[in-house]
């Protein structure tokens, strides 16, 4: 055992792995055909399965959509959120319309992520803010979009359809919410910028107007 | 430019970083004296800045608590709350209040993170799931985590409080909502195992117990 692993520190390049992994992923909506080696596939749900949980409760399930047939009902739910989101944004409807929001046809894998029912019987740290169990399942997802970015396999998280729908599509019992459509696949590369950024849909914020001292003095 | 660089592609080392990372990542609440160097600090919430984020919305906002003298007003909002969760965790409760929930006192910074007011001008991925934001910003939180836990630093997410009591506290407007307080510093080791499960209050399911394949079929 050397020095660093008694120290249990980081190499150098252990470290850039993660800050590249960070830096690098993307939310990824066009992917290229082939299959995701499913050796990767389950490395990157352990990962998830490794988040930290709001009172070790381990609120995520993943179902794999492995059915192809699926895909067509997934679009269909997304396309109708999409027009009811494009007339919500009013004057930007338009401009939301042409954006590609989702990879579903084309990934290799689907995974639906969701809160199971009969979260209530979990109150260690949930019973001011009930909805830490929704923070925890977006630490796996997290976890996961990294993951899939250090195997070289893009990930985009769908959050563009209506719950209910998608729960009874899964034929879910009630208190399931569904919160993410998972798209995972390969890709021809990995953009430099947030595909928003790109399109010009907003810029990145600088980190002045994210942070505050001891007090909130911005909006 | 190698190969390597050529098609994005991390080496063995750097991928092992990122697993290493999600890991043996740990929510901590015991940590030793010693200040986190001020250029680690920034690279932590720049990864944070670089989360994934609902319609590029960003909404995450960091207050660095360096004043002292919050820190027992903080520590009395954690065990006002803490009573209230032992009360309503019933027969469990006891085991509980032996447990350290919070390691405030002794971390070398603390930040809140919190959603900002005004959010509902933001309706690209949120018109149906709302809460998407939180789920940004707990990816956010994720990219901390293992951001300090590559630079050797510790990190817990104390979610023991009242958030509108927090807000109060941080003269935030109305819509501000806290979600976590979050102690971050150096540490004597970082755990093999996750606190609660060594402590026995929960352990970690088996992945057969988190995937399902095309329909719920479990729980």
């Amino acid at each position: 055992m050397d020095q660093a692993d008694k120290q249990q520190n980081f190499t150098d390049e252990e470290r850039r792995g993660v800050y590249r992994a960070i830096h690098e992923r993307r939310d990824t909506r066009h992917f290229v055909p082939g299959k995701v080696n499913p050796d990767v596939l389950v490395r990157i749900i352990n990962a998830a399965h490794h988040a930290p949980s709001v009172g070790y409760m381990q609120p995520w399930r993943f179902i794999h959509m492995t059915d192809p047939s699926y895909r067509d009902s997934l679009i269909e739910l997304v396309n109708e959120e999409r027009l009811k989101t494009a007339e919500a944004l009013g004057e930007r409807g338009e401009t939301f319309m042409k954006m590609k929001v989702e990879g579903i046809r084309e990934c290799s894998d689907i995974i639906i992520v969701a809160l199971p029912h009969k979260r209530e019987e979990y109150v260690f740290g949930r019973r001011s803010m009930p909805h830490m169990d929704l923070a925890s399942v977006s630490c796996a997802i997290q976890n996961m979009w990294l993951a899939a970015r250090a195997e070289g396999i893009g990930m985009g998280w769908v959050s563009i359809f209506d719950p209910e729908a998608l729960r009874r599509l899964l034929a879910a019992p009630e208190g399931v919410e569904p919160i993410a459509i998972l798209c995972i696949g390969h890709v021809e590369c990995f953009d430099d910028r947030p595909l928003l950024e790109i399109q010009g849909w907003d810029k990145r914020r600088r980190l002045s107007g994210i942070m505050m001292e001891n007090k909130w003095h911005n909006d």
